[in-house]
């Protein structure tokens, strides 16, 4: 048993995340900012890649005091579970995603983390370790799941979003499409990794809605099932 | 002076023109097809990049005999002038592009080019040398107008649009959003190239509709004019 899962990314209209310094820029605007803060705080939880924690340093708390006394009415923490995915246990011990808000944390990393990184990433939060060499995926799921998590948020990055995807782990995504052009071969991409090689491998979406929002466009998709 | 020039491209939901092997696949459906179609037929000429020539090997030829007999009746060739962007004159002879349809072919190269490959593109086609070692598209532009062009489509691939966004030579962008996921951090994307590094670099757009087609979405955009 896994989560439902979604990912929501914010894309330049020539599919690009970041610049390919991986700086961190504005693609949506005022009410979109809206959405993801209200998406967030019907998550039970939200997670992201090191390489985002790393790039940008969220903290990925709920951000609208409303919605925050909403989840506190309902019984919950005001944040979602924040996990970072970090085979190497990189994420650094100040990492705004440790430090700021409330809520559990969990840091998912691989057999082969190196214990001291380990040991003091598990005074800040709860260590989980899956895979060997890189995060089983699919096993993370399965704990969350077990851990009470029902609806998970996937902030991202490309490499993460890639990873999820291309196992099956994904059941919808959420595209906003910003009014602009980045460019650049190297820069980030809502799925980087490997890539497809062959069409009959391709992930296909149901197109759901797509709706003017802010100067861009929000895109959703329902991934379809296997045939 | 220089031609209006939109440039048209299929992507993926995540960004994506093709595989990282730079495979031809399908991304869009009939609809699209015929639209393609149609706005090829009401353009003077079309432009791609000699990496499109090479991968995919178009005719970019104008499909319905309709449109062909509108293009006779209207004294035009049935097809539209056909642009190859490609600096050392890598042309193929036997390439799609030289030898189907009808109509005046261009190929644009650099005053580098091989003198050899030169000639023998220049039985089969306009060479025009404009810029040293890569193609000078402003120029090419200006020459494209004086030679009767108005109205350009620029079909890619993402270097060459890229190229074009960049210096500020593009008035439209129609993006066909296909329902499917390709991924790869190594996939062309519709703007390869560098790529800007600072947000006041970014290129602006206006969203002018989004509207369902196939199983995807085809969404245009205005290029905003510098400030
Ligand atoms: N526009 C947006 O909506 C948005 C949202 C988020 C991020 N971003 C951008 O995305 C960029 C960062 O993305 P990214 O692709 O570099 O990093 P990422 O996807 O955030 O993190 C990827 C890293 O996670 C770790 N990982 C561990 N197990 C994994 C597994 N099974 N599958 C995949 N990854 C696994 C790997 O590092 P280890 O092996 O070291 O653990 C991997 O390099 C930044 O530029 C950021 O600004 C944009
Ligand atoms: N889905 C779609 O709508 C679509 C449409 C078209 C193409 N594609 C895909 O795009 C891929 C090919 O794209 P690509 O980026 O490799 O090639 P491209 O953009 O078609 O061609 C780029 C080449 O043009 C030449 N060029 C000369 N002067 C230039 C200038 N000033 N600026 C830019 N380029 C200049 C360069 O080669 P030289 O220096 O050797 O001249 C450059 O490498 C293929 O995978 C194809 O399937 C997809």
């Amino acid at each position: 048993m896994r989560p439902h899962v979604f990912v929501n990314v914010a894309m330049s209209a020539d599919g690009k995340i970041s610049t390919k310094e991986r700086r961190q820029v504005k693609i949506s605007g005022k009410n979109d900012f809206v959405r993801v803060d209200r998406i967030k705080a019907e998550s039970d939880a939200i997670m992201v890649g090191i390489g985002t924690v790393l790039a940008d340093n969220p903290s990925l708390t709920v951000k609208n005091p409303d919605l925050r006394a909403m989840r506190r009415q309902e019984g919950k923490d005001e944040d979602p579970i924040r996990v970072v995915v970090d085979s190497q246990a990189r994420t650094p011990p100040d990492a705004d995603i440790l430090r700021k808000g409330t809520g559990r944390r969990i840091i998912a990393v691989a057999g082969s983390a190196p214990r001291e990184r380990v040991e003091e990433l598990g005074k800040l939060g709860t260590v989980v370790v899956v895979g060997e060499t890189a995060v089983d995926l699919a096993e993370l799921l399965n704990i969350l799941y077990r851990y009470g998590v029902r609806r998970l948020m996937v902030e991202g990055g490309g490499t993460l979003i890639w990873s999820l995807i291309s196992q099956g782990l994904v059941d919808e995504v959420y595209t906003y499409v910003g009014s602009l052009i980045i460019g650049g071969k190297d820069a980030p991409t809502p799925a980087d990794g490997q890539g497809f090689l062959n069409e009959a491998d391709f992930i296909r979406l149901r197109l759901r809605d797509a709706e003017p929002m802010d100067d861009g466009l929000l895109v959703r998709w329902d991934v379809r099932s296997e045939p």
